[in-house]
């Protein structure tokens, strides 16, 4: 598939010209990192959605410090697009915090933070989703994926991006049929309670800032320093997170 | 041993006797909440430093959004201890991003966390340290155990406090002699590259805002939401990270 044929067909779904075409970017930019799992394999899952294709994605405060979002039942890509734009539009001078709630599907989060990062902000972002992780010790599932990516710039032009999901595989390998749903666990075997806690951290986090809904927390900060090149050096060679 | 004798000791090793108190009260808490490797364990290796107990930790730039802190040399346990009092003093109305710079060893990240979320705040914490982590595929040590620590205030007094190390085993309990220094990996074992990538993600982010020497940064807000005791009625009894 190519951007084309995911832009026509969100739009035959009822998304508008201009939120099909971000959608579809969004699909093509997670198919060339390789996140195919966030790619255009979403896009029969999107087509079931009913869309609520009238809602417009609104920042409803902001302080200075932290500005507030709410999807207003906007697609959460959409939410995110926004405030990428907000923020590289009007970005932070120390620091922001950025809250959206009733937010989701926020696709890959390590995709929208080296955005960021490229043009020069460092970013952190996490997101809650369905329930699916259940505790080690078994139980219901209690948490989200939970995804925590942190994107640093670089003055090579290089961002280093950290993109990790707290569970074993995906959601969107189960839905590309590459794994089955009870492999959506906590990732790290033996010690797979240390992913299970930050998926519970972040949990809890987003929801004490986003409420009970489905959310989005971002902190954006021009960064003082440029510690990627000279790490990058020291690490010979070794791939690090979110090189090709 | 006792938090009377590691005050003794600390005091013996030339702290002044406030200072003295601060670092045994910690430790005494980490082991309080079963964290020994961040307790009584590390007194030999304070011992062993070439204490500069004139430096006093110093907050030298606030904007309303940062805070930047300097250690000024004073042991790090002393920075998070005057951080986490001026966060408690003065609590940020909407969000605090506060960052330390040359600020070592920080101890157990989530017990100072814990104490800002029963004092009603959020708390995120993260610090580096002596660089342990080599790559899963290899190289030389390239991060910090680089703890992310997330507390997350509830209105049933019992804050949900998760307090993960990227490491599959603590340097703590290299020092305590429970672990060999080899097993200072990335956890996660087939899964390592994701800790890995969190490891690193965590040292640029730190290394970005508090420049080449150890530092520490703390996100602290208010919460709007009270996650916390609908999270634990739905988890049925499943121990949640840092529950006793």
């Amino acid at each position: 598939m190519i951007r084309e044929e995911a832009r026509r067909r969100l739009e035959a779904a009822g998304l508008p010209p201009e939120d099909a075409a971000t959608v579809a970017d969004h699909f093509a930019a997670c198919e060339a990192r390789g996140k195919v799992g966030h790619g255009f394999s979403r896009l029969p899952w999107i087509e079931s959605l009913e869309l609520r294709t009238a809602g417009r994605p609104e920042k409803v405060a902001s302080d200075g410090v932290v500005d507030r979002w709410h999807s207003r039942g906007a697609l959460g890509y959409l939410v995110v697009r926004a405030i990428v734009d907000d923020l590289l539009a009007r970005p932070p001078a120390t620091a922001r915090l950025v809250v959206a709630e009733s937010c989701f599907p926020t696709g890959a989060l390590g995709v929208w933070a080296r955005e960021l990062a490229e043009a020069g902000l460092l970013a952190v972002m996490t997101a809650t989703s369905p329930r699916r992780l259940p505790s080690p010790a078994g139980g219901p599932p209690l948490t989200g994926t939970n995804p925590l990516a942190i994107a640093v710039p670089s003055s090579d032009g290089r961002p280093a991006v950290a993109d990790v999901a707290m569970s074993a595989v995906t959601w969107g390998d189960v839905m590309a049929g590459r794994r089955r749903p009870e492999e959506v666990v906590p990732f790290g075997g033996e010690q797979a309670h240390k992913a299970f806690a930050l998926a519970v951290g972040l949990e809890l986090l987003v929801a004490a800032l986003a409420g009970e809904d489905h959310g989005l927390v971002v902190l954006a900060a021009p960064p003082g320093h440029d510690p990627v090149p000279s790490f990058r050096a020291l690490a010979e060679g070794i791939r690090l997170p979110g090189d090709a």
